[in-house]
């Protein structure tokens, strides 16, 4: 008998669904109906420290394909939301633990974004069996090419340039498209790029507003009476870059109410042209799962469940160089990727004539 | 020979470039080559008053059909976008109708929204030939039951519910999502309804703040943990809608960002419940047109074309009891069609369960 | 206390779901927990037969607005699919009538098409209390100017055409795509439209081939080296619909695999121009129903519960000039609702310069 | 002064604009406007052979990256189209040197599948400076990890199975879904998986139709009434896998009208369950890249335009590993990528459940 939990946590994504179907769909699949359970953890680590779960029936995980968000709940910082227990009070990795036990599990599958893998690092550290998935629509989960979430986000946030090109081209405008991206700018990069952006700003690279506004005007010379200008939402300028790291925090929170406004504000004031700002924002994590991350999260799903049938634990799933493969959670937990300035991908964005404001 | 002229005026929408394609094919299909002209007046009036228009060639029209925008450009406040002109020395008037002369046109064809249906209908007044089009995503305009480009930015606004949805169920929020609708709700309750909205607000039936709180504390009653609001950026509170003119007026413009902010800020702090707010934006007015649309502003069009063959100026065509006829500009111009509080589709959403508010 | 049955009968299409929830939230609305029982009666009319059925429960009918086919299943000829019952043997009508009272049904509600509202007069005939819902992709009931299903179809329809588009002029090919409608051509002729079609054919107009293929001609003539002709399954050449009933069965029986085929390979012989089919079949009645269809259907919903709320039963519900309305099943049942081929959108099409064939 | 010309052969697919807008952009950004040509050849190798070629303008390039199709046009078998020239009277290959000359071309540029990098070989081999990219939604070409197109047709054949699961799981029935692949079945494979398939047949794994049809059976008696399969269209039997090549492709073109009704055929009679077949078709080649694959092509084509920069001809533009690179097209012509039978994702599907019906 195999006793295995599984919860998400973080921010949600498209796939989480797909993914604890593969992760089921792979026990299901190995060992018979009475030598496995299944217990939901609901809501993410709140649930593991409040003992709230269930277990899980068969067909809890059929039909689950193709929908968007995650059935077992998610939390982005577990005690906000609770009610029942008093934060300071609590011990949580016990708490943790201990539910663990009660429930006598032989491992734990956690889905997450860098904070979860951290925790989960954590766990594994205390004892417990962990099997991990890399869920985010950032794309910025050291030790995987890729992760779930990330295609879906990039086809909403391409849709959505699409969307603003008729417009910008219609009205003559400028326009500031902010997508998501706190830290790395994948999907400003991605989307930018298959939406045919003119400037695309990521953290990663921090823009000189004046090269910004000369591409603008460079492309009002050519005829071209639009510019669309994707940008990250945690993109700055090289005056903000060079700042030292408590001044910067201060700086970047004074922007309000976020840095397209900020950029928007400067192109017309020195372009003279209109412009306009659409932050699509909580719709790049929503929906059905693009079928690319259909096909990435059920493999991920059903690597997991092998990893559990090997009793190869301490590992999170990862996509390396076409490959799902199991990387340690001690090498990745707390590291971020974010997009190398030299990535050919940058290089293939200037060769094709985009500015990163730099 | 017959020398039409097409201009699209105000916030561009899905369906103009079909229902231009409609007028010219319309025309084309009925003249030989060498007896009709037609000229595409650029930007909106700001073309008619800066005497900036080209001479269109035949399959300039073709391949338009599903591409959003306007070929034409657009303007909404013709001086705003002015370089060349000085606005104060120029009587915007007397240059239209010079134009209008100057280019020996039989008709100026003009499609837009309710201040562009308002400046049709002094244009005629003047004397000049004028046949327009209904085209607005916020279904407004008196005389007809339906204006193109409302149907896709319903679609949009619905899809982006939807996206919306599984991040609510998912993380256990409310969700206040702010869609286009100055004066009329018309949109938000179409994509409220479609998108299974828990409560819709919109400008014409005023909200008391605590009904909305009441729904949400309801639904977590009942064990739901997420609540969607769909609400029109127009959407005023009771107390707001009791102002004289001027005073709401400043109220208005006191709540930043927006409505939605507030309700938002408003709710969380009644519920404790953790609360997001969504805005879209201009991607509601953006993209593809949908089917629907092609086929209204299609029909439309060619109906345009058949009241200038008829010669039968100063009309709007509009969709009267799924008819399209000709109504007269001096009839509708200036006239808002706001949602009726009593609306049949009012009824049928508060007796779905639906809160108004109210 | 009411009891209310609900089925749903025929091939299904998208809105059953969002249709079945509004009658249920209707209910739900209105009745006190205890004082309202909603049964789902399995597989259509079959399920009547048979006596398949349970008791449905409040939740079963929440996060069902969005999505395809019907949660109660549905079936063409109750008796194909029957195992149970030998088909000879059984006096249907009683069977169901029995059912109904074993049930002690308050009212049944039926969703379906043409033969299902046939059938549900006919047990209206019988005594039973029965409100019904126009579902069909084919938009052919007499009684209501739109059913639901149609627009979702409609987009599909579109979407496929669209596809098709970019083949057809990269390669240079005639198109000959097959949409669904035996009898009834709005599916064609909508899509067709909407889809920038060059020829539509109907049932409603026999076609003559020297005419579409001078279509084709007359298009390579002016430079434009594709055509895409949109083809209800149903059309018919101008021979065929002049022969006798019996003969024109057979005529049709003989054209294999389908009419599509037929005029392509009569395309390509006699233009020399690379011709190809689409047949994109029951995806076009798959899949999620688009908003137009969800309001649509949702208000059918809940207009049904309120007839049954009013005890005001044997009707259809019905859009009649944007207005639901009730329509007497007996003044229905039975009665196609074809193109009229002096529809105003067929002159529309004209206009525009799309042939019918004919 | 560099001259290039550009052409697109066999079936066309998405992302060949986006592809062809990278080549251009990538040359345009490098060279002055006076230092860079682009010639388009019409038609693929047809235009090549028999001259027909414009030069192109900077702007021709814009606004084409979300197009379908190619606006250079393409042919599959570049004679079957040619009116002017008589095949059996001319070397086609020194008519495509004569012309490569005569437009004093620095470097050819090719977009295609298999045929076509085979030719482009050929005409390297005859001294001409060459560049490829590779273009095919089968995916099937040698020496790239991913060919752009497939990715859009993943999604669109996903989303025809989403359509389909509605249907098959309302009416309790079998679907066979036939996809696009004769020799390489990954299409089938991704949007099998990424579909929810629950039997995927392909080229690579002959099939036992018992195997089939006791899928169909176990998921009946588990209490689940429909069953998808998706299936390639050049899957086959075992019986017919072992035959000689001579009568495999006489047994293979005796299946009328293809494998899907075949294997239908079989699944009803056995199981007494109603089977339906759908194929997508030509859809599955049409309308806009996916973002996945503008991004993918529009690498390619800037990378393509760094090759000529660099004078580095002879190679086609390949992703290996994630990286974009040349591989020489003497190594890659004429080889068929299919799915290995050993393949992980083969294998993920194997522990997923399903059947791919050996």
């Amino acid at each position: 008998m195999k006793r295995v939990g599984i919860l998400t946590s973080g921010g949600d994504c498209q796939g989480l669904n797909s993914a604890i179907r593969g992760v089921a769909k792979g026990l299901y699949n190995k060992f018979a109906k009475d030598e496995i359970e299944i217990y939901g953890i609901m809501d993410g680590y709140r649930g593991l420290i409040c003992g709230e779960y269930r277990k899980m029936e068969k067909n809890e995980f059929s039909g689950i394909l193709t929908r968007g968000g995650t059935i077992l709940g998610t939390s982005r910082q577990p005690f906000k939301l609770m009610r029942v227990v008093d934060e300071n009070s609590v011990d949580k990795v016990k708490a943790m633990k201990d539910n663990y036990e009660k429930l006598k599990l032989d491992c734990l599958v956690i889905l997450g974004g860098n904070g979860t893998q951290k925790t989960a690092n954590l766990l594994r550290e205390e004892g417990l069996n962990v099997v991990s998935l890399p869920k985010t629509i950032d794309n910025d989960l050291w030790g995987t090419d890729m992760t779930f979430g990330f295609q879906s986000a990039v086809d909403i946030a391409t849709n959505v340039i699409d969307c603003i090109h008729t417009t910008a081209t219609s009205h003559g405008r400028v326009f500031i498209i902010e997508l998501m991206g706190h830290k790395a700018g994948w999907l400003a990069l991605h989307a930018g790029i298959a939406g045919g952006a003119d400037v695309i700003l990521i953290p990663e690279i921090p823009y000189d507003i004046k090269k910004v506004i000369k591409v603008v005007k460079s492309r009002n010379k050519e005829g071209k009476n639009f510019s669309i200008i994707a940008v990250a939402e945690g993109a700055m300028s090289k005056e903000i870059a060079k700042m030292k790291k408590k001044e910067r925090k201060e700086a970047l929170a004074n922007i309000k109410p976020s840095v397209a406004y900020k950029i928007a504000e400067e192109v017309e004031q020195a372009t003279g042209q209109e412009t306009r700002v659409a932050v699509p924002g909580h719709i790049q994590r929503g929906g059905s799962p693009c079928p690319y991350d259909r096909m990435l999260s059920t493999r991920f799903g059903v690597a997991a469940a092998q990893l559990i049938i090997d009793e190869n634990y301490g590992n999170m799933v990862a996509l390396v160089n076409n490959e799902i493969v199991p990387v340690p959670l001690s090498e990745i937990a707390g590291k971020l990727k974010t997009v190398p300035t030299d990535s050919p991908i940058i290089q293939n964005a200037r060769d094709l004539g985009i500015s990163f404001g730099d």
